[in-house]
């Protein structure tokens, strides 16, 4: 498989904003504000892991035409002049006493002045306020901005971002599959590399590892359990040995270009107990069931009670993920969420995870992953479908 | 050096606890609620990396007495189980209807219920709303919650969690120093690791996979450039091929059982640049300066001023850092910063980064930078000092 080319050509995000610009008329907003991560990256292919550090805020204005503006830390004046965006202003952060208010209402002010017509209509400002989101910045000065901006006025914008990052471009659609791609190198490669004996840890660290050498960029999302089963399943590792009989799980959020897969596998060292083999096949049932649902037209809604129908079929005593998959892109998990009343309608280009589950005994949890893009036809599996009984290595 | 324990025993919780709790009487809280990772981990000792799923809200509650209340999704139960937490309440999230909002608000009802004295004094409740905080869930459920609280009410909290959290334990202490030994030695160990022909991302592998080989149980943050000079100091690596005479930063915030290293380092290839080799003797000093002023009842400021003195002196073209170090632990940069005007007192275990950095000439930044605890008698090195001149490799 060829690695797909880094980065997007501008063309990429001109088609994001505009997208955006024509949802934001319709609901006759005058700016849209973001301050998250994904958010910012999205709309101006700013990406660094600097956001780990939790001590400076930033902001992107996109106006109702035209590129977005970045209100941004000085330190990443450097960083963001490398993007299309050629409006960047900064401020010397940390200044606790107004880390990018001013700048920031002095920006929103300019923006929306050329939308104020003089009807005395109030001016509404999109932001990220619903399910999925939050806002990235003190919640003192979040209070202080909605204070200084009137008389416009912030108004949930969730719809906005949740549409347009659902649906993929080929570009994106090409990192989420280069990346399943390593991974699933990694996870038919994992009895060569685990064995009996090993603790958690070497094993978790074995397989970090073994995913970097493949080609991914990182992997920031590692959990996994090991034992004849377990119902902890986003766990950090244990000193724990390994040991004839037991299963593995490791889930995996790895990335390329800062996109990311999202599936899992289960092994058992040796030999498997009938029990956990037989809840492996139920699950793996279920995923098929998924699979065969998923088409554009379809619900979230449909997906959720094919595989629940297996799941419940099969005995299952319930599931503490609350889901049965989700999207999937440039963060581990993303809207929307299969669930009996989500009821999203999919759509060509969606990037989703088929994730049924069910709890077998007291205590002991099966949960399966796949990674798939949404075709006109049906499903296209970006994770290699993974074998329909519990692989014992 | 012995590798650290793993975790914390339950008295090293018990004392944040009182600690708080002490700090919340002297302000008259009635509880403390927390919603990010590391305040959440601070509180509880939950630790995934789950957190990177953008999808749910997780709460803690700590009361006036006694320990937290986890009020979290499903899927986390059987982690927080683990912890020293007693009282965990749990939905099926994700539920945007309700996710978790009416879980909340009824825990910090009953909460607050034993401190209403029926003087009609109003009830307070503190959450982090200052510099370098932020509340991670839905902005119209943190407003929806707000409303609902009443006649409670929340008031700012970030200096209970900001002092709490500056001054570390000697466990805390241990588990950094740790993981500054680890990269340490990756650091030193680079010229037989990396060189001339390498592209800058198989030189941010190589590095990558050596701290884990070495120790790091994740490498989450790692940064780095190289070139004749370059202004870019957050920087993902490019396909730009290492070349004689080039410099090259590499700035890591690796982990040890959730706890952060956070400094940097520079090296040339084959030969140097006199301009460079200068700079680099610059920041140097500087950090000798600020290592001087390190001690219990300096204030951050001075430190700023000592390290500001050596840089001016140096020729510094400026720094868009914005800041000469800040505080390290949980995360890869905390409280304090040490800047003109922060002022914050240092006190015996806070454990803080040194970071003087000069522009020596249009777009060509240097920043170094050290981890320390401060002890009674000054700075003790976490970092393994860099060696005064500009490393050939």
């Amino acid at each position: 498989m060829r690695t797909p080319e880094r980065g997007f050509p501008d063309a990429e995000y001109e088609a994001r904003a505009a997208r955006a610009q024509a949802m934001m008329a319709e609901r006759g907003l005058a700016a849209l504000l973001v301050c998250t991560e994904p958010e910012v990256r999205y709309f101006t292919g700013f990406h660094t892991p600097f956001w780990q550090s939790p001590t400076r805020p930033w902001f992107v204005v996109l106006p109702a035409d035209g590129r977005p503006i970045a209100v941004i830390p000085n330190i990443g004046a450097s960083a963001m002049g490398t993007t299309w965006v050629d409006d960047i202003r900064t401020w010397p952060a940390p200044r606790p006493a107004d880390d990018g208010l001013c700048l920031l209402v002095e920006t929103i002010e300019e923006v929306v002045a050329g939308q104020v017509d003089g009807s005395g209509d109030e001016v509404r400002i999109g932001l990220p306020m619903g399910h999925e989101t939050h806002v990235r910045m003190p919640l003192s000065d979040l209070d202080a901005l909605r204070a200084r901006v009137t008389p416009a006025f912030f108004v949930d914008a969730t719809d906005i971002v949740r549409r347009l990052r659902m649906v993929k471009s080929d570009r994106e659609i090409g990192k989420v599959s280069h990346i399943c791609d390593v991974v699933s190198g990694a996870f038919e490669g994992i009895g060569g590399l685990l064995s009996v004996g090993m603790t958690e840890r070497e094993a978790f660290q074995a397989f970090k590892i073994d995913l970097l050498e493949r080609g991914a960029d990182d992997v920031p999302y590692l959990v996994g359990a090991t034992g004849p089963g377990f119902d902890d399943i986003i766990k950090q590792p244990s000193d724990r040995l390994i040991e004839a009989g037991d299963l593995l799980m490791f889930d995996t959020g790895s990335t390329y270009d800062g996109y990311s897969s999202d599936f899992d596998r289960y092994v058992a060292f040796g030999h498997a107990a009938d029990d956990a083999r037989r809840a492996y096949e139920v699950v793996w049932n279920a995923t098929e069931a998924g699979l065969a649902a998923v088409r554009p037209g379809a619900t979230t809604s449909d997906l959720w009670q094919a595989m629940s129908n297996v799941l419940e079929a099969g005995g299952s005593l319930g599931n503490s993920v609350g889901r049965l998959g989700h999207g999937l892109g440039m963060q581990v998990t993303e809207w929307p969420s299969h669930t009996v009343d989500d009821g999203t309608v999919i759509e060509e280009g969606m990037v989703l995870t088929l994730e049924p589950g069910l709890t077998w005994a007291a205590g002991r949890m099966m949960v399966h992953e796949e990674n798939l893009v949404v075709r006109a036809g049906g499903p296209e599996l970006l994770s290699r479908r993974a074998p329909p009984e519990l692989p014992i290595i």
